[in-house]
């Protein structure tokens, strides 16, 4: 398995064709074919999108105004927050770990005020398999929509997928035996999560380099960047 | 960058020289080279050191008794997760998530009944950091020590870091500036988490490939797989 960044993807804006500045920058590197996953940090596509929100048009509520002065933040990009929230899950020292509208668990609800234009704050794409499924359709390869996620119990973020389009983001190892014969422990691999994570180690963090492609593995089926959603009655930690 | 899978390590038992097992695996695809990052499954190192315990020997307590009854497990697999516990978070459907005395938290306390010998439960390293360096010091390589842990929130299992050496784990973006010349939002990567993961994409799950070597990375730096451990007081989800 081999890993590559994209190089030379300019800044993004609203209305971009990001398929065709995705194709070009992949053709400076031999392109891409239809056993390729094609890894993007959903940044570029909520850029292209125009899921960016000025700060200076939001008015806070109370609940974020409330919320905003017990942690020393800006009641706007608070208010944000919870306008991408189902479900704020904690609220310690600043750190907001809030249930997206999708599903995802994560801070902030994953809005993101840094590679995001001054004033301004980058949220989720609304949907990130449609997102996907669109780069699949351009692409002809398999496409995972990413982004960095911090964790409970571990420090550090790192990259895990949110949307993915060509491939099914889990492994089943169900039925499958271990060397000795018996049913193995682990059921499903989150591979689109690992997929996400290995090309996180080749890119910059910069945002001038949103797009690896990963060459050499077999993408096989069709799911949602959702199947890697654990179900709110399986979950034990709310 | 590139990752490779060590072909041909035999089933490996108490005592072997898992570093020559390695090394002779490894000079098959051209050897290792100091730049190197060679991400060993724990599995294999578990059963070199001899951390295998027979259940047939294990006398469960009263508490071990209880829980096994409530989940329908085997008590004294469930006196060897508590052994090896230092706190039990969930006791939920036959599912317990565990701190270890590492402090690591994670399904069964790290203790897997699969791809070990009959009747016999394999448990994580002693110390999975002073394993690393062993490697380390005779292969020349950087090493990740990993095995697969579940997440809450989201489905399947991910390969992660619990030890290494000749790297460190978290690389740190603090003060680093985003395209806008903004402070990044991501302050931490938990880069070692991000090797497991990448290494988990390309061996088998068969314990036969418990060996992955990543090449084109720059390892930087000299850290611990406790690094990656959150402090207790910063942990929002006991």
């Amino acid at each position: 398995v081999r890993a590559d960044a994209l190089p030379g993807i300019p800044e993004i804006g609203a209305g971009d064709d990001l398929a065709a500045l995705l194709a070009r920058a992949a053709a400076r590197i031999g392109g891409l074919e239809p056993t390729d996953v094609l890894v993007v940090a959903h940044k570029a596509i909520s850029k292209a999108e125009g899921r960016v929100v000025a700060l200076a048009g939001v008015k806070p509520g109370d609940r974020a105004r409330e919320l905003a002065a017990q942690h020393d933040k800006d009641a706007r990009h608070v208010q944000v927050v919870l306008d991408e929230s189902a479900e704020l899950l904690r609220a310690d020292r600043g750190r907001f770990i809030a249930r997206t509208h999708h599903g995802f668990v994560c801070a902030n609800a994953g809005v993101d005020l840094s590679n995001a234009p001054e004033g301004h704050a980058v949220l989720l794409p609304l949907d990130p398999d449609a997102s996907a499924r669109r780069l699949h359709a351009a692409l002809g390869c398999a496409v995972v929509v990413s982004d960095s996620f911090g964790r409970p119990w571990r420090v550090g973020q790192v990259e895990v997928a949110i949307g993915c389009a060509g491939l099914s983001p889990l492994e089943d190892w169900r039925g499958r035996e271990d060397s000795h014969g018996r049913e193995l422990h682990a059921t499903h691999i989150a591979i689109a999560d690992e997929m996400a994570a290995a090309a996180d180690l080749v890119r910059g963090k910069d945002s001038r380099e949103p797009a690896v492609r990963l060459r050499g593995l077999t993408a096989r089926g069709d799911g949602s960047g959702k199947d890697l959603l654990r179900p709110l009655e399986d979950d034990l930690f709310r």
